[in-house]
């Protein structure tokens, strides 16, 4: 299991007129958790795209337990549970407030393909090296 | 059933360097189509919470099947297949482009509170009361 | 000159927790009625970009005379007041409520650029041809 | 006069088709590093607001020099060159990338509102006081 979080500042732009984080910003919240995460792998999802592999997202699912309120400063936990299978990857996401409340939940399921093509592919060499470490079973294997 | 549905123009502002619709804007597409498909009842949204009811969201889950592109006329069909049970409603939501192609489907759940306390509460009759027209069953009940 | 005007709904995503609509987000108004403003001449900034030219913004003025609410119908009016010189058009806008108060004016200054080499060019023939009808000296000249 | 700067990292969310963050962004990027601004001295915007004051942009300006791009990591200046007259503040922003380009220029100028009765009204003494270090010959008058 691979484990990151990353601090995010909540922008007045992101709030609504009921005085909360809208919802639908949460998903550039989770992608900027996600870059952090990458990037303390040692790499970039800029450098997995200057590879040639895009990323992009085929499932967003988000649970809004409590709101996130203009700046606040929230946690945003990324977790790969598992190794990724084939050309998939999935990524949990959770938020917290300063307060170490859980504010949100969230999973995002993105798939590895070829910028050329567009075609389908398995997880680039570059993001898998970096990851095994993190997954020893992988390693032994 | 209550079916409807909206056409979204695609923004420049929406896109992405992939060259496609950036996959959180579908929250605010879903939104705006929700908005409208209630504005066919007869009443809106801005009713319900001038009338005292907020009607935050509490899930959101999207697939997203085939990408949306810079200038596309989105049509986004909203579908509420149940009739909404005690605090809670949930919409469907299904986005076709021009072609008719099917690129995204996503359901939304959101509860009614009362903005005076934030208190949980039943769809207000406001809302019933033009929905009951949809669904035969509940006028009969 | 050349005058058109669009019809944009007011999304609770662009609001902020002050009530109104977020500053930020008039820039994604006024691309929305160029747009349709250029649609309007029967062509679109979609097949200027097909045409290997890119309409980059870099100069942005905005005043904002009175605030703009959710759900309300905004009339955004593009108006081009003086025919491109060089690599350089500017649009002007004005955004009305559906009172007919003016809640926002504005101009932005575009750039013709070649997508190949992002040299400045002049004006495309496919935007110039449609927009003489519109500058009658310009015809006549 | 006073300076501050903040570092933002930039969003996949943020760029669009042109391969460069959408000019729209920039708005929220000056009023991230606004906040950060009032921040370092010592109170935060939200005290600001939780003492009755609203802060609305009345103008925004901006001179967009030189892209920035995904991943990015921004340097965003805040420069109050004026001690702020009556009701109105206004902040000057630049934007600079790792390389130290200068890729952005800006303005924004706000008004102090009671937020009671949205009447303008002068700088609260919350932020006035702060201020007063860093403009010493207000201190001396």
């Amino acid at each position: 299991m691979f484990t990151a979080a990353t601090n995010i500042r909540v922008k007045y732009a992101e709030t609504d007129q009921m005085g909360v984080v809208y919802h639908g910003h949460y998903a550039a919240y989770f992608e900027a958790a996600r870059g952090e995460a990458i990037r303390s792998l040692g790499i970039t999802y800029r450098d997995i795209e200057n590879n040639g592999i895009l990323m992009p997202v085929v499932e967003l699912d988000i649970k809004f337990l409590r709101p996130a309120h203009y700046d606040d400063l929230l946690k945003v936990v990324t977790i790969l549970k598992e190794w990724p299978s084939d050309h998939r990857i999935r990524f949990h996401h959770e938020v917290y407030n300063e307060a170490g409340k859980l504010l949100t939940t969230g999973s995002v399921l993105l798939y590895f393909i070829n910028a050329a093509d567009k075609a389908k592919t398995k997880m680039p060499d570059l993001l898998a090296t970096q990851l095994k470490n993190a997954f020893p079973s992988i390693i032994n294997s």
